[in-house]
């Protein structure tokens, strides 16, 4: 499916500030994708897709991670979580993606995990960077992306987002805390 | 062995200034003991002995960590963490700590670890708010340390710490990621 019709399916199932949300990532992504030498074109579906499952229903999501045998500790973590993982199985069920990268990069958006490929990297921070976000430092965040290495860029955004949930005391995805230590191990070859 | 030998013990062990930190978080672990109901005994041997092994040599508590056969992740990961379980090893065999609470309140005093008793909690705080600590925020935990249940002041101290290592972009040893979800995970009974 092309831009047009991908984003007509997306009006359709989120609130009119979740698909200006969409739009803003599909943008960041795709520039994020031209600077750092990834397929923009990847990087636009995958975009677009990535919040499809962001309103679906809660018993459906839950009942379609045990069935397709998704990771099970997701059940144990906040619902808020399920929309990557159960959206990627719909990007390819419903909107035919198979390249797995693509699938990948839809399916970690929200946590991370351990080995991300620089196309999962480019779409976890265009979700947090794009221009209709608010938050306290997302402008640090715009700032570092124009000269950092992507990976450095990967630290900054992720380890920010964890420190946001733990000054609110709330859990973390291992795949999360897994990433984090990954980046950083790695930039250090270990 | 008494306080008075063990303290002398350590006082041969490290510089005055740890010296002088490790009385502080004896003190400050007897009373965090009495006020949460466990034996101030066991909490004063374990503080006087959490620091035993901080400036031991490397390369010896490197291989005491592979003789032992200490958990090999603690290798991967920054030489500041060695001091908790080798110390814990010298605890028992030069100073002859059998009690496996005492000896792990000793060995996890940096980390934490999913499933700490009440002691390995008070050692932990008491390790991060005794007196002679200064840092951003230690006054905000000491008040804390007041009014709180143990776990939630646990999960306030922990957080601090993890928070405090991803704020410098440092690794964070997987047991205390682990140790911090478990925490809030039973807090909230799953």
């Amino acid at each position: 499916m092309e831009r047009v019709n991908l984003l007509a399916a997306m009006k359709d199932r989120m609130p009119e500030k979740r698909y200006i949300h969409t739009i803003g990532v599909t943008d960041t992504a795709m520039a994020l994708a031209e600077q750092f030498g990834q397929n923009p074109k990847k990087a636009e579906i995958a975009a677009i897709l990535h919040d499809s499952c962001k309103y679906a229903d809660r018993e459906w999501m839950k009942q379609t991670i045990i069935e397709q045998k998704m990771d099970p500790t997701l059940l144990v973590y906040h619902h808020e979580l399920w929309h990557g993982p159960v959206g990627a199985y719909v990007a390819k069920q419903e909107f035919g993606v198979e390249d797995e990268d693509m699938l990948n990069a839809i399916r970690f958006h929200t946590t991370g995990r351990i080995g991300m490929s620089d196309l999962e990297k480019i779409i976890y921070i265009a979700d947090m960077i794009e221009p209709n976000r608010k938050f306290p430092d997302v402008d640090m965040l715009r700032e570092a992306s124009k000269s950092m290495e992507l990976n450095d860029l990967m630290i900054t955004c992720l380890s920010h987002s964890i420190q946001f949930l733990m000054s609110k005391h709330q859990p973390v995805f291992p795949d999360s805390f897994n990433c984090y230590n990954d980046l950083l191990l790695t930039k250090k070859g270990i």
